[in-house]
């Protein structure tokens, strides 16, 4: 199946690149609203389950016993940009379990956030692993380790039992039984399970209203929304896609981009959950499709949709700060063949 | 018309992301060895047609006349890392002309090496656009204004005498008369004018041949050829593939990047022009399609296969160095569809 033109980049009045990819919006029931391309061949979820692999840390205990609050809980559902402000607070979460930051086994990279990266150089240090913009996660997944009494060395290995845990949380809310031949290795050395589009989706529909999830599970979920949305910048980090639209949004929106052109989203009030993937890999493709979904099947007032237009049609300017073109949908959203815009009452979200 | 696949992007065994392109391999006539996709519409060049902008550079006497070697006609064709050398040779050619750094108006970046961008970030400096990525070839630019005595100031601009020289020399070369409906603005400011794949194939099959110009132009072109060939690491910088292309294969392959997803190549020996462009605008898989295209029309020896292997199957690591997958080109390239190899003696090429 050919997946359709998704997103397309202008230069001047001319296309000049473009991008396809797959889109499912689906409710907590697995009933599909919307869907473009291939929903149900496996992709690699990548970062974007992220506070999916963030639910051990709750359900664990480890979150009450190191006294984790919303900053370590965002952390832990976070692609960072190593600013410092992340990186103490993994470094905090690591404190609280007795540990350093040669616990974590993520790799080191310098901060992508470029004032950061510059700083750091100037400082004369080298990045560390607590600089990795999976550092909160690893952090959680130590943590985890610690307070479930197992050794927290090889923690990235997928017969370790917190990586057990985690796939354990992912096949119970996509509702796939993943297995090794979906198994890639991710940037940060965890396993990521191939899952398809429509079951990812699915899962963030639960996650974001707790359908379908037993109490505890529903209740560790709604918390670690709630952190997301108070503590946004920690979930990305300043001018990010996914801090600059839950801090628009609040509790309203859960997003969270992954590596290769992979976008997860909740939208808790209409029982919804988003998964789409650029072909190709793009991020900026990716991010212009989410910020078009959300507008369409979020209820938009005063400011707001000016707000998320900056996303949907982004400007690009070079070097000068010129205008020299823009992204923009290649679907004109409001008219998506296959949309069938959910009319049925999801019930309340699940709060903590 | 729906281009093909040309590369995929693998993690472990699954497939996770993809490239699709258009490709044209043409003969200094016109005569296409290979088409795969598109090759019709107008694509911009971007920079990757930086040699062909750099032949009024000689063809002013600009260079003559500056005493312009090797180094700075290497540096006037370059997409460069803003690396110290980078940044000195551009100096050096505008202090030639009686100027310095602030006569460029390609704007200011940091460099896209990272050494190079965390090494200023610790002098303390700010960068210019000395450090802008196309500095040599604007440089260049502000030198024909020189010498052909107009105002540099404004040399950006479609009208400047300047971009009319450069203009001509693009459409002599591709045969297209370009059009302003063809025009976007490039990320230094230039002008950058769509043109068919086809027809920059067939411009750069010129460019290495010498047929189809007059003489001055021709030994212009081979002198800007060799420039590269013997300076392959001013027209990019450490690790860059177009750098180590030229490196190992010497005046046997002109090969420059462009934004977005294009690359073209010259191969003097066989005739041939390349030109192709990532749909999405992929710079990693237009990177694979090139060194499979030079494997694919330049006979090889010793080393050769093994040192362009790594390019066309580069291999994936994560922050802790394991290989976690790689990109390939998804068109076995031994019996890709179409191609129609050239068999006719493409004559000698035209040497300086």
């Amino acid at each position: 199946m050919r997946n359709p033109e998704l997103v397309e980049v202008l230069r001047g009045t001319r296309t000049e690149s473009r991008h396809r990819g797959a889109v499912a919006v689906v409710d907590a029931d697995g009933a599909a609203v919307l869907t473009l391309g291939d929903i149900a061949a496996p992709v690699f979820p990548r970062s974007a389950v992220k506070p999916l692999q963030a639910l051990p840390l709750i359900e664990s205990g480890a979150a009450d016993r190191y006294g984790f609050g919303d900053e370590e809980l965002a952390l832990a559902c976070a692609s960072h940009g190593g600013e410092p402000a992340h990186v103490a607070v993994a470094s905090r979460m690591l404190a609280r379990a007795g540990l350093d930051g040669a616990a974590l086994e993520c790799g080191a990279h310098w901060p992508s956030h470029q004032a950061a990266s510059h700083a750091l150089a100037r400082s004369g240090e080298a990045p560390s692993a607590l600089h990795n913009n999976c550092s909160g996660k690893h952090a959680g997944f130590v943590c985890v380790a610690c307070v479930s009494g197992v050794d927290h060395r090889g923690y990235v290995a997928a017969g370790h039992p917190v990586q057990r845990e985690v796939r354990a949380a992912i096949e119970a809310l996509t509702g796939v039984g993943v297995s090794e031949d979906q198994c890639g290795i991710d940037g940060c050395s965890i396993p990521t399970w191939g899952v398809p589009l429509a079951a990812l989706a699915q899962a963030f529909a639960r996650f974001g209203t707790g359908r379908g999830l037993g109490p505890a599970r529903a209740k560790a979920a709604a918390r670690l929304r709630a952190a997301c949305a108070a503590q946004p910048w920690f979930v990305a980090g300043t001018g990010r896609f996914c801090s600059e639209i839950m801090r628009l949004f609040g509790a309203r929106v859960l997003v969270k981009t992954g590596a290769e052109g992979v976008f997860c989203a909740a939208l808790p009030e209409q029982g919804l959950g988003i998964a789409l993937k650029c072909d190709d890999g793009a991020g900026r493709a990716a991010e212009v499709m989410m910020a078009a979904l959300i507008a369409r099947y979020l209820p938009l007032a005063g400011d707001e949709p000016a707000a998320l237009e900056r996303y949907i049609r982004p400007v690009l300017r070079n070097w000068n700060g010129i205008a020299v073109g823009g992204l923009r949908p290649a679907v004109p959203l409001a008219v998506i063949p296959g949309d069938r815009r959910s009319t049925r009452d999801p019930g309340p979200p699940v709060t903590p």
